[in-house]
């Protein structure tokens, strides 16, 4: 894949030419390698269309062909790359932020007679192995935090299917709470992956098929199947779509589902918004420094070192939260670590080991966190702690290896805990090396706070306590009386909280020998191996999604039939069938 | 991989050379193609040991280093291939009719200093994709037997590990109930796929570790990534094995759980077992012939037709069942399909969809079912019904296109009916075709008993209406009333229970065009999807194991990094290092 040219593009967006995409790096912003970024804003769309109206808003795709991500395949009939997907992210965020008061999304196409085809075929079909699954991964995120908006945040999405949505199309609209499609005679839903590429239908579509809608799975089976897909009434009767209307009647419909969803909704009808700014970011060859959030890669050891500064202070009242706006610190904090995280993954595919630590006062960040708690209704503490919900829920998601790394002077405290608690392993410093002793440092401690208790479910529904401590509930019943104490290393590794807890004179090189053995396993395994031990414990939809339907369309795409030269993606449209081994395995 | 030349083998075992295994087929019996049969009996093991003394019984692992199913390999250090397991799987089975007084096995090795080495790696790495997958599957429900004795039949396993487990050793362990492992200093319990081969554990241990015995999250990282294991007191308190004991006293410790489990245990004390004799077996080249279950394979559809025929008469009483023992029809049926879904699934790996039929009296069908009703106290009928779902589940676990086909002269009805509800579209003919009536039949039916109300949950603990309705309780509410109403056609497809209902007009072509499309379409994607949609609703640790770890599991095995020609499997034992892509994926 050869990214696209795009001389003289400003790193931040600020125009038509610098929507979200593939950058050549501007000379005085090296990049650390990588060339996505994740940055854009509505004025920058390309694809999108963002229209508020007092509560409701409307997002239409009108794909621009031309506005690949990357060269090589057009963008037709409204199908997408990741480009347009880092669109669709934008606009999901903005209205859980930027528009407090949207009750009802709709969710339509600028194109005649289609909504969309769904991904772009060609572009999966020149993309290597981790741009798919990376792609995949990515818009799947995107279709989850559109139904957290519905389930979490009051706020729901209506797909109005103006025309023909079909494969990634179809599934856009499975992730939203409503479905309506246009009755003209000719505008389907359908699933054509299987019966016309020959791979899984990539952002849930299954899934959510059987365990969302509660479609029969035998006609789930027909649906998936049947490249013509399915229109009328018996999408309806299938459970496909909750409603077919026709044409003259359609807006009219959408309309009443608009005023239902606004009257039941529980998003502010007064609020002011929070505009997110671009986030003021540094790049260097082997660091990305934000306000909050910093990183340094170690390549030899395949490591990157991920450092999230506490709180210096707490508002003094919700009013000044709101005051601060994205500056508050747990929002710039999910901002950037969200944005760090999608960069790693996407930039740094060799960077197989994140680091996590932290910097900072943990008395301050347990009075944020209480903080947090005492304006639990106002509704941007609500919303920073489902976008951290979602930010972390997005590490629990990534195929990196994850240590917790608590040294002195750091702040694993409540919400800042959950990263030690979404790690694979943690490390706890028992006592204080040369260097802490010179710079006056009190030993590590790891502190429970009231928000490890619920504020940050799993995908799997479960507090990230509740799922380590999965079938021993006595010893989830300790650690809830540890909430508050601050824990050094021998009662936080006692509780179960931290895996290891060496001390001064062990530390780095057991550190350092973690980290460097991890780089010389297998990173395949190690993927597949940490997706099956992070979800201990009940499966939700969307754990089904990322656990089993990713696995196994992962596996898919790496088999000959749906990715080698004679597979069904290099054939797709050549007039030539796809020459299948035809064994079943 | 070259089959072993066993001339002179006879079909069916009768000896020391007649062990589970790939024969060459005698002249007499032409195999359909395939290699691979299960059929054994304790007299011809050549790797395990069973004793059954009293209501104890201990399996002895002693695995005969040149009794490699096939060439290339040697069973050092009780590794397994699947020949080992095919022996396994007849103890297993025996052990529920043979012995129904048996309350405890005991598990442990005849070689000294180890338990098992697990599933052999030069096999693994000589073995093409389908085989590695095949035996993964074969050994997984195998495991998952052994967990169905002590969570349905009160027949505890204990895993006696005199000498270390590693890999798939300490996987059968982990099926067991409990798990002693000797405190001699040396011996371990270990996983060491990820970081020695470069793969995962092939037989559900990572899900075993934090979803059936609560291993932290974290310590299972520990423990999965570090090759030498874990031994001790760690063991235990990792929750990685139930006790360690020092050798002196290690007999004494087993005696003591098997005490333990033989007083609250609830298999019968006085039973008299049922033997299970050869099954009587046809073999063409392209037809199966049981006594009840016929297939006949039609190559250029890739499909098989499987037809099962219901019972003849209904015993007058419990003794009279007892006295046909495994002549009883569900025994003989139950045992006759499992045979034929292994044969099909390891040595017909291009005939991808297996059309379901069943023959015979839907009054009968129904009449025994109320028999089994009437008797489910007995430990036979029990038994019976058991291995009935573990065959269905089997068959819920295998990959291939599943088409319930109902036409005149069918007994879909209770037991048998699961056939149609397990498949993933159910076909039922409207009406009578010429040759119906010139046979004089009546139109068919399908006929819910309470059988299917409870009698043969799946893997993930539902009944297959249950699952079939996940989300739609009124559908299953319904469906429920249905119980003991033959259901022609549209009754049976307005209540959910088929897919479609075409007339005698329209049948031939609507059955044959979707059996010839299935074919067309790429065989991985079809497994795919079929995994996503047969399990609705909730997961288990089982579901799970075959679900999401599978999907990975499969993944691993397709990836260059392990299976290539630098990759681990093939590098393993080479001295080199296997040569990794280093992108996370």
């Amino acid at each position: 894949m050869s990214p696209r040219t795009t001389e003289g593009v400003p790193w931040a967006f600020g125009g038509a030419h610098a929507a979200a995409g593939i950058h050549h790096d501007p000379p005085d912003t090296p990049s650390i390698g990588g060339v996505v970024d994740f940055d854009t804003h509505p004025s920058a769309y390309r694809h999108w269309r963002l229209d508020v109206d007092g509560q409701r808003a409307t997002l239409t795709l009108d794909v621009d062909e031309q506005g690949g991500i990357v060269d090589g395949y057009e963008l037709k009939a409204n199908s997408y790359d990741l480009g347009v997907d880092i669109e669709l992210r934008d606009a999901v965020q903005r209205l859980r932020f930027e528009h407090p008061q949207v009750r009802a999304v709709v969710v339509t196409s600028g194109k005649d007679r289609v909504f969309s085809a769904g991904a772009n075929i060609r572009m999966l079909a020149q993309s290597a192995h981790p741009w798919k699954v990376n792609f995949c991964k990515f818009t799947n995120e995107t279709r989850s935090a559109i139904e957290d908006a519905g389930a979490r945040s009051g706020q729901t999405w209506i797909a109005a299917l103006n025309g023909s949505a079909a494969g990634g199309g179809y599934e856009i609209a499975l992730a939203c709470d409503e479905i309506l499609l246009v009755d003209d005679g000719s505008s389907t839903v359908a699933l054509p992956e299987v019966p016309l590429l020959g791979v899984l239908p990539g952002t849930g579509g299954l899934t959510r098929l059987v365990d969302k809608r509660h479609v029969r799975r035998d006609l789930a089976d027909v649906f998936a199947t049947r490249a013509e897909g399915v229109r009328g009434q018996t999408a309806v009767d299938w459970g496909l779509v909750d409603a077919v209307v026709p044409p003259r009647l359609f807006a009219d419909a959408v309309e009443a589902r608009v005023a239902a969803a606004i009257a039941r909704g529980r998003r502010p009808a007064d609020a002011v918004g929070v505009p997110l700014p671009p986030l003021d970011r540094q790049v260097e060859p082997d660091a990305i420094g934000y306000l909050h959030v910093h990183c340094a890669l170690d390549r030899a050891y395949r490591a990157a070192t991920i450092v999230v500064s506490g709180p210096d202070s707490v508002p003094s009242d919700v009013d000044a939260l709101h005051g601060q706006g994205a500056a508050a610190w747990p929002l710039a904090v999910a901002r950037e670590l969200d944005d760090l995280v999608l960069r790693l993954r996407l930039n740094e595919l060799e960077i197989g080991t994140w680091v996590l630590k932290t910097a900072g006062d943990s008395a301050a960040a347990v009075g944020y966190d209480a903080f947090l708690d005492a304006h639990a209704g106002d509704w941007l503490v609500a919303e920073i702690r489902l976008l951290l919900r979602r930010v972390f829920t997005r590490l629990d998601y990534s195929a990196r290896s994850l240590f917790a790394v608590i040294e002195p002077g750091s702040c694993f405290a409540g919400t800042l805990a959950e990263l030690a608690l979404l790690a694979d392993r943690g490390y706890l410093l028992d006592g204080l090396r040369e260097q802490d002793e010179q710079r006056g440092l009190t030993p590590a401690t790891l502190t429970l706070t009231g928000a490890n208790l619920g504020a940050y479910p799993m995908g799997n529904g479960l507090t990230r306590l509740q799922s380590r401590f999965w079938g021993r509930d006595e010893a989830l019943d300790l650690a809830r009386k540890l909430v508050g104490t601050p824990l050094l290393a021998a009662d936080a590794a006692d509780a179960g909280l931290v895996t290891f807890a060496p001390d001064e004179l062990d530390w780095d090189d057991e550190v350092r020998l973690a980290i460097e053995e991890r780089a010389s396993f297998n990173p395949d395994a190690l993927s597949g191996m940490e997706a099956n031990h992070r979800f201990g414990g009940p499966e939700t939809t969307e754990t089904k999604i990322f656990g089993r339907l990713t696995g196994w369309q992962n596996w898919v795409f790496q088999r000959p039939n749906a990715a080698g030269p004679d597979g069904a993606l290099q054939r797709y449209g050549t007039g030539r069938r796809p020459d299948y081994d035809r064994k079943r395995v």
